[in-house]
């Protein structure tokens, strides 16, 4: 049914090969191998290039080979031993995964592009992509995140929609990327919304098999105004990029996948869950218990609804907060092991700063907890709307150093 | 405002002096305290009496005292030293609370009735107050659980509010007893939605101060059809008991109250969220890590409304399980330490039955979720529509040896 009238198939390109980028690969190349009238078999993915030593508690390692004592290229290594052994190590990637350490080579042909960057990388890559990608290409953004300042919120997804001119959906969940590599049961959500572009309509003899519509920006109307851009219909030589399509892309038996059309909620919960992760490492650290750090997930879990609400009106569902992967499971597990609450956690129970504990804990790398909570600050300020949030404004209060964890049960405190 | 034209006060008794019942007595009484125009200035808590020696870690022991080495009332212990030592160990308690062994005396002139006993003994005690309340009297059941079986189901609420005569609301949370009585941050959910009876619309010269109403039993229509009671309205003399004036009773700097409408959900999701631990034990036990442990959460909430709103219909709220403490926080606390879990961790942990943890680990003490997992089924069942409720169901065939954990994420996948 799917591909009635359909010759061609989707090609699909990851674009990043880190932890969570590499797990994405594997997952999608399993998926098209299940799917092959839909999808094309090979999954290309972008790798930024690096040299690397196969290290010695490696699988791959073989003492009396010359090779495994030099350093290679990433992308190389993946290709022959498939295996990502420097950000994903021992777990086995399908031999239709394919390393392509060239960037505007791996996204050629691909109709599917699946961002897994870090944040900060987003927009450059776009920009080396544009003009490169087919022009009716979709993309799904699994960076988590959103850039907040005084002057607006844009959207990941948004972000990358505007500077390629493509549709960009986005997909967030309760998903360490290392349970899912390791094929441990997992849920995720799909946020996935296209205008209605590709319709199955036959187009008129003679016309392009592209037409273009104007639309709202990928992303729904952003808290710092409407943009518009020009997308590119689907030809209706491909399959439909319809959710149950998306679905196969994505869904496994060990990570099922819940689409939905609320690309705000699920940017938003994947932003906002690091600050009532730290709120919950607080409690946590006061030896408070599991009723209050319950409680200040719960009232964390209502605030995002409200923001979303408030910043982006009918576009944000409540469900996507309170019944969805990317909602409520997300800031379970964020308040459960993740490196927000725990770093918090441990501020609080060493007496220390979370400065102090992220410097001395962390390698080098930064909590996002922290800087989305001052973001996420300025932005309420600048929109004389602090006092409605009492929890992300506690957060950024106890970052501040003007209030103390023990006064997060007062400042939440319905007055 | 609240008290014009009321001369009256409320008095109030905690039915019950276990952990919790203690705990809430504690709560109270610096409650009334604090709004001394509303209620009378003694909490009653009856106690089932019983013989205890003060243990020799008790603050309370004398070795050199002869009272502290020979067994004592446990009501008279509790009025000399203001701790329950058997139940309540180094809480002090307010004064104000009076332990009452005798159960009609307790209750005798108490217009709130506040009833915090095993779920088994509710009945009894009922029966033995029936006819010695006022007649006007609310009541507010903290006992967690629901009864189901093969015929229906009743709220422990529904029982207590046909068996006396009076409206009965229900509270239910997050509320790990210990920590509330020393404390720390909680929240909790309080259902109170009686009929329209106490209107404060002044009653004819020479009518009597209490009028009967017809209703919809308290707990609106249950999921055994409908039962009516004949209730009484509050005395225009007394102060209306409005939401207001109820979290006045229970709400505290360290225990925030939410008061909701609906009495189905909160009583549901207090009995619900065992069998949803015992699945996330089972998952856990596995070792499968938090992403496996949130989904099944957030797929547990989702039966719960379901539920609800399949044998309650519009009694019953879907933000009520996903929103308030009663709900998502009491399945968040339940499934990170709750006793369910803990079992049902160990069982698959050690290949072992949960029956078998149960009597070797619990000391004669028997697991609320397991014979849930079985009621709720037998109830399921009856109604042909087990295959609705995949986690409860899968919970239920892994407790009978049918299926094993590793299912779950099967039997829990959208078909």
């Amino acid at each position: 049914m799917a591909t009635l009238g359909a010759q061609k198939k989707h090609k699909v390109t990851i674009v990043g090969s880190g932890n969570w980028g590499t797990t994405m690969s594997k997952l999608v190349a399993e998926n098209v191998k299940e799917n092959q009238a839909l999808f094309d078999q090979t999954v290309q993915m972008w790798v930024f290039e690096e040299d690397v030593t196969i290290p010695k508690e490696s699988r791959h390692y073989d003492p009396g080979s010359e090779t495994s004592n030099k350093p290679q290229k990433l992308s190389q290594l993946i290709n022959t031993v498939h295996e990502n052994i420097k950000y994903l190590p021992g777990i086995t990637l399908p031999s239709n995964v394919v390393a392509n350490p060239d960037l505007v080579d791996s996204v050629k042909g691909s109709t599917i592009l699946i961002f897994v960057l870090p944040h900060q990388f987003i927009p450059r890559v776009c920009d080396q992509l544009a003009g490169h990608i087919v022009p009716f290409a979709r993309a799904i953004c699994c960076t988590k995140g959103v850039d907040v300042s005084e002057k607006g919120i844009r959207l990941m997804s948004e972000a990358i929609g505007m500077r390629l001119g493509i549709y960009c959906g986005a997909l967030s969940g309760a998903n360490i990327a290392s349970e899912i590599a390791q094929e441990k049961y997992s849920e995720t959500t799909v946020a996935y919304d296209p205008p209605p572009m590709d319709s199955r309509a036959p187009t008129p003899k003679g016309s392009p098999t592209s037409s273009t519509v104007d639309l709202i920006s990928p992303g729904k109307p952003s808290a710092d105004g409407k943009r518009t851009a020009q997308l590119k219909a689907l030809p209706s030589d491909y399959p439909p990029l319809s959710h149950d399509n998306v679905k196969k892309l994505f869904h496994r038996p060990y990570f099922h996948v819940r689409i939905v059309d609320d690309v705000v909620g699920v940017s938003l919960g994947g932003a906002l869950k690091n600050i009532i992760a730290l709120a919950a490492g607080f409690v946590d650290g006061l030896g408070w218990g599991d009723n209050a750090k319950a409680a200040v997930m719960r009232v964390g879990i209502l605030e995002m609804v409200k923001f979303g609400k408030a910043f982006f009106g009918d576009s944000s569902h409540t469900s996507t907060f309170t019944e969805e992967s990317c909602g409520v499971a997300d800031v379970i597990t964020s308040c459960m092991g993740g490196r927000n609450f725990k770093c918090a956690k441990k501020a609080v129970a060493e007496g220390l700063s979370i400065n102090e504990i992220e410097q001395r804990d962390l390698n080098g790398q930064k909590l996002q907890g922290t800087s989305t909570a001052y973001e996420v600050n300025a932005f309420l300020k600048s929109k004389g709307v602090e006092k409605d949030y009492p929890l992300f404004t506690v957060v950024y209060n106890i970052l501040e150093g003007k209030l103390k964890p023990e006064d997060i049960p007062d400042q939440i405190e319905p007055k």
